[in-house]
């Protein structure tokens, strides 16, 4: 079916196409999102979402309105010495996160995941599918059956580091600087990882 | 001021102690909460409330409906070797949250925690006064300021398994048998425990 017809007329294609992308991620998670469907719900050629949005991560960044893209956070954790992995997924979200442009964006999500079962699951499916998953599978050889386990656990923590830090904030963990937490949850998350 | 006369008559006297704590906590959080302002909030003597509950947990077990008391838990988590409090800490709660009668409980009190400021401080209160800031002390030596942090890390990391266990259930973890988790995560609270 072409959608020939109902492509947004006028400049706001890219917000049009963000928005279709925030419905499609809301009714069928994060994994169950095309690019091809997006474009069908916004009704524009797919080669449109792909000028816009250089792959899904980005086109969910957009979606959910994120100041900073967790791809690009992603490739530069799984650059360097693998035994440091941990401490730079750590420090890497923790200096996201504490930026308070992101703060807000951080407690909305986390409170939006924990009371709606579509935002839960478009979360985790991200979360586990573009920042955990790919950060275990380059800590473990590919063939090993524990990586989605060890993903989900190494989310874990640093779900509830969040929730402590910002959304219900605890102040032994919400006031420690940055670095020291980091420090400290580093090397567990390295564990998880890499046992 | 003697709260003579406010005694609720009849037989649930406990119950109103029960829902006199419950508005208590809320308003107050669980450190700020006396068990002598319960008794003041029932119109009751505080003796009867001594009566009725072994101490605060028990009170706080009770207002909150928990089927479990979380002191007796804890209690069991403190003997035997303190190389492995990390473990039994994994495995008493995992076993008691999975427990189907439990899990319900756990789910609510999560979303409460999470979206609503009360409820957040008083749950984040008692799970660091009752259950992780005692288990944290016994691993390390008295003086130790780092162990405000280290139990509320290994909370971080227990709160973020109980939301992907059971309140956003994600297939890898919350699908994994209780004693493999426990064998994963055990090491972890470990590690924040004891470093």
């Amino acid at each position: 079916m072409t959608p020939r017809g109902r492509r947004p007329a006028g400049g706001d294609t890219r917000g049009a196409i963000a928005a279709a992308a925030r419905e499609e991620f809301a009714d069928r998670g994060y994994d169950g999102t095309s690019m091809r469907a997006v474009a069908r719900r916004a009704g524009v050629d797919p080669a449109l979402v792909h000028h816009y949005f250089d792959g899904k991560p980005a086109l969910f960044a957009a979606a959910m309105d994120l100041p900073v893209s967790p791809s690009a956070l992603v490739a530069g954790i799984l650059e360097g010495d693998p035994a440091c992995l941990g401490e730079r997924l750590a420090q890497t979200f923790l200096r996201a996160w504490d930026d308070p442009a992101n703060t807000p964006h951080i407690v909305a999500m986390l409170r939006a995941g924990m009371t709606h079962d579509a935002a839960g699951r478009m979360l985790r499916e991200f979360l586990t599918t573009e920042v955990f998953g790919p950060v275990a599978r380059a800590a473990r050889p590919d063939d090993d059956p524990s990586v989605p386990l060890r993903a989900g656990l190494a989310a874990a923590q640093m779900i509830g580091l969040a929730t402590l830090r910002y959304a219900v904030p605890h102040p032994p963990v919400a006031d420690a600087p940055a670095d020291e937490v980091a420090r400290r949850v580093g090397p567990v998350l390295q564990q998880h990882l890499t046992e």
